[in-house]
């Protein structure tokens, strides 16, 4: 694995303007943020309004170093789940922090794209940004893990 | 903007191993590719087999330079498919060309995951693997723009 075994280096494309500024809030599914993404860049969002959802890739900047080591977690800290990998949770504590959401595109203005249900904290960087494809990211047949199904039937 | 305006550097967390050397070859969605995790990242892993589908993070390293500087361009290159801005669309040549495809997990053997319906080239450096989820990822209203109902109608 040696030859390609290099670090790559990401020039944001933009980032996330919202009221988020330490934690994400309950309920953002329905919060609005701005993603404001680069002068340099605005042509590259030419129709993007077109599409009803985007996904988002985003820098989770706020996750420091200690937290970007750890292996194994309780899902959302608790006892009562069971242990998992990292890479087998959604939690921002993993080696890379990169956040994908699929997000309600609201507005395009210029360069700025108005948003919902973004769950990213404000003044993150802005990665990437694609079209959302029924084809591609819609999965009708996956299977989450048992504790995850009793979480969604208990609401929590 | 200033004060975040900075390089991000990623370390990525293992690589892709496949048959596909030079392109994407039709019919991938039913193909098989390995993902070799980093040993040190083995322990992330863990339970990881209980999703039936994850998404793969990775970056296509064959995407020169002159191809991310690209703006807009015409859908799969197609002149009778209308301009599209490149974030508008989810054409390789991006800024950053980070590649994000949920795929089926068929099994676990200690650090390589094998799954199946992997865009991505052999070698291709991956950033992230996370589990693919109903809630987040699954959005059933989304709706895409004109042109590409039209190509899914015609199945091209």
């Amino acid at each position: 694995m040696a030859k390609r075994e290099k670090t790559i280096k990401i020039e944001p494309i933009g980032e996330v303007r919202n009221d988020f500024k330490e934690e994400i809030p309950e309920g953002y599914e329905n919060l609005p943020s701005e993603i404001v993404i680069k002068e340099e860049y605005s042509e590259a969002l030419y129709h993007i309004e077109e599409n009803s959802h985007i996904m988002v890739l985003f820098w989770m900047d706020r996750v420091e170093g200690r937290r970007r080591k750890k292996m194994r977690i309780h899902p959302k800290g608790r006892k009562d789940l069971p242990l998992m990998g990292v890479l087998a949770t959604r939690t921002p504590n993993r080696p890379n922090p990169i956040g994908v959401r699929a997000v309600r595109l609201i507005e395009k203005e210029k360069n700025i794209l108005k948003v919902e249900g973004l769950d990213a904290l404000n003044g993150s960087p802005v990665l990437d940004i694609k079209p959302y494809s029924i084809k591609h990211d819609f999965v009708e047949d996956a299977k989450p893990p048992w504790w995850v199904k009793h979480l969604w039937d208990k609401k929590e």
